[in-house]
């Protein structure tokens, strides 16, 4: 294990779509960060996320039990409340102050649970990056149960992916793409810098339907040729915002009828350990709500576009594993994700400097 | 690998049940504090544990062949005496007086054979454990069997799991406990401090019969309120011996008839590494010598319980490897544990003194 | 990771089979020495090895399109030609000079690709170890489609492994040996050193001819009892060519006609990783040339000996792993081995002199 630090404290990461956690009395065991986070909801709908592992013994909290709006460890029977402290020890009448365990801050919005994983005074609900669309069912029809995908591959390695569509050309050809002409023709129009990432233009000219499009289109409109923009936004630890609009090559950009068609999409990438990844998206379109096999084929699509990266991804996580000394190139293309991975490492460094890291115990002060 | 020393190696382990060996030419591989052993029994019925590789090249002996006395390495043919000496190799006719393997002393008590780790000369079979029911079939009828269980978990997290009874009330409400009220209105009588870990007694009154002893029971005797007393010792390394008394509620201690029953328990803990264990268990009752439903009953329930601590435990030993930081938190039912851990650890800094640890070959004058 | 050199750079290793990338398209992955490699066809029939990896982001080139000469990242669409070079970035004009990955000599020899793992300029085809049977069809008939076995184990222990043929009597008894008198009555006639390593000479004399010769016999040979010799030669990295003689027993080694008869047997074994091997194999004769049956008893014969020694080798490994201080004693028969070691030893730090290990990047500059 390394020494050095690794990933942000002080910001807000996704961490369930509030359907996975919906059933009663489940508790959602979900490693952040290398935390391992149990997230519940109590009787009266307050979701809570707090380490996974009594104070006592370290047993799992998942395999305990919800009693209102507390949690019961069922090895030895210690209650936890939703501040994560203990309020009863089974035939122990006096209940040191120590006995809790860390409460993370959790909030929800868009239907997804975010968790703060550092000094819970500074975490403000604010800061949770908003997308309207998830929110606003009567323009934007997404997908019932938002979905999730497990990546065996360091969140960044999938930013990195995201960052630079001309993989679209040669990974996606028959799915998302359409050609590999993409690569050569299609340039970012501007890379704008932002505080906490980067937006990004790219447009695609009069190129055919690529196949997803295609898939939920009338078949006269599977033949025009059309004019294909991407505005995308990335910002971190790893949240991913784009507005996909096609029109008929050459029409104004404001109009509207056969061949005008937008999307939204939103795909956040958490650290579940530095080599594993919780990936979490949902895919936004505005045909008629009744029609679910709308949402059906553009989940289809996309699912065998992510596939198609993941497999990529997760053999580059491979190789870098196995050899530390690889020192990669970087092409123009890069710069977008060379923006990102610089202000991470600027906020982690910051991060450093208030926070040292916690040393091991020595093996006889350990109960293992 | 840390560097500390983990394991005691001056005690007796317990290594393996008898019948784990009865069957002819059978060599029985296992590793004990980290130490790949064969054990065999020999042509004249005697028991041998030797390194179970081969001191020439690392072939494992349980690959061997039983000759008489000896095993012979069925690599390049070396043959071993019962004391790890090489008295034959084939095509060579000077023997290396180094040419040995380590001979673990090795004795059978109870059913148990025990190997003890350390210094030979210091090996004293008087030191074992003797728990008399396992010798004394005329009182006691145990497993003709007795079970054996592999456990994903260091040893220490199992003896802490018996050094409080407290876990029965949530862990096994439905098997071997009865209520959760178990947790809250039992306490351990006493905690006795012995030179090699405790004995303490623990009185549970006036509660209904728990699962397992129900099964066994006649119908009215099923409904009785009982006084439910265990009296358990703990001895290092991993020897933890129990009596079961059940009496009717309020009655004498010494009374008979209707109501009075008595187990007697033994679970021996032996690390195989520092993250795995062999467990090996009986469980022994009064009643008729012909009913083997009653032991196949106990053994279920038993096993139904085993499994139930298994599940916590083993969630206890991902969590613990996954964060060497976590400082667990004291409460007044750790006493037990906390003695224990304290003449392991005093026992272990006196190891220390006088058996510094090997450090490992250069890469260059290993074979591998 | 231990900080040591393992592997020798300037030597070449056998690599594939020729007939393992026949067809069209195809890019085989195969790890030597710890480096990931893509082996090659061009469409003009070359053979290439490079790095498989690809300079910008690791993406493995195997997942890549071969195109005429070169080969394109399936990535971003970089495309390298043979010499490891990227001549097209797909929407980036510029290709800066480090936009290239390792380009590994490569060559055939009697159907098997050799790769050179050191520095280019040193490699000489006329270093490989010709193993002239293998181009001889004439008189010498092997398998069609040449072995690969795969293990999991450090290749020196196979490389001992058959640098003392006294395994054969107790290992392959049933198959390869005979008889347990073959290690007790037959030694090596002479060990003559070389600078690659030795050559050895083993007689067994007046013998039961060994099962897995005598299921290709006819009967009236098989009652007969023969002398064998071996002639075996073994060279670094891990090359084991071997002559197989049968005569009569007593006969004059150059007769001819009943009981006479020869094979020639390549078995090379490169490391994978320091704890994996690739192992290549061909066992020729002298029969019919339209006898297929002969090749397939062989192939079937030897590769049930193979298996028998992969069995105890694999074992070694672990237990070898298991225990770094394990400390192994030398007999008489380790004589040949030993010469291998120390030349392996001795070229070892020679190149360690003048060719420092490539630290790791700090976390901070790495893409993972």
């Amino acid at each position: 294990m390394t020494e050095d630090k690794i990933f942000l404290d002080n910001c807000w990461y996704a961490a369930a779509w509030e359907h996975e956690i919906a059933q009663a009395d489940f508790k959602l065991g979900r490693t952040i960060c290398e935390k391992p986070i149990v997230f519940f909801r109590t009787e009266s709908g307050r979701y809570i996320a707090l380490d996974n592992r009594c104070c006592h013994r370290a047993a799992p909290l998942t395999m305990g039990r919800i009693e209102a709006e507390c949690i019961r460890c069922m090895y030895h029977g210690m209650l936890y409340n939703e501040h994560g402290q203990v309020i009863q020890i089974p035939g122990q009448k006096q209940i040191p102050e120590n006995f809790k365990v860390h409460s993370y801050p959790v909030q929800e919005k868009g239907g997804m649970l975010w968790v703060w994983m550092g000094d819970p005074a500074l975490a403000d609900p604010k800061d949770i990056l908003d997308f309207p669309p998830l929110s606003d069912p009567e323009n934007w029809r997404g997908f019932t149960e938002p979905s999730y995908l497990h990546y065996d591959a360091n969140w960044l390695l999938i930013v990195d992916n995201l960052s630079d569509f001309s993989h679209v050309a040669f990974v996606h050809t028959n799915t998302l793409g359409g050609s590999e002409e993409y690569a050569f023709t299609s340039v970012p129009e501007e890379i704008e810098p932002l505080d906490t990432g980067f937006r990004m233009e790219r447009w695609h000219y009069e190129a055919g339907v690529p196949p997803y499009h295609a898939k939920v289109l009338d078949q006269d409109e599977q033949a025009m040729l059309v004019d294909r923009c991407n505005l995308m936004e990335m910002h971190i630890p790893g949240v991913f915002l784009m507005e996909t609009r096609f029109k008929p090559a050459g029409a104004e950009p404001q109009g509207q009828g056969k061949g005008f068609h937008q999307y939204r999409n939103c795909q956040y990438m958490t650290p579940e350990t530095r080599n594993t990844t919780h990936f979490f998206w949902n895919y936004l379109h505005q045909a008629e709500r009744q029609d679910a096999s709308i949402s059906g084929s553009l989940r289809e699509s996309l699912l065998e576009g992510f596939m198609e990266d993941k497999v990529i991804i997760e053999a580059q996580q491979k190789l870098l594993q196995q050899d530390p000394t690889f020192d990669p190139k970087f092409m123009v293309a890069d710069k977008a994700f060379a923006l990102v991975r610089r202000i991470w490492n600027a906020r982690l460094e910051e991060e450093e400097k208030v926070s040292p890291r916690i040393p091991p115990l020595s093996s006889r002060n350990r109960i293992l």
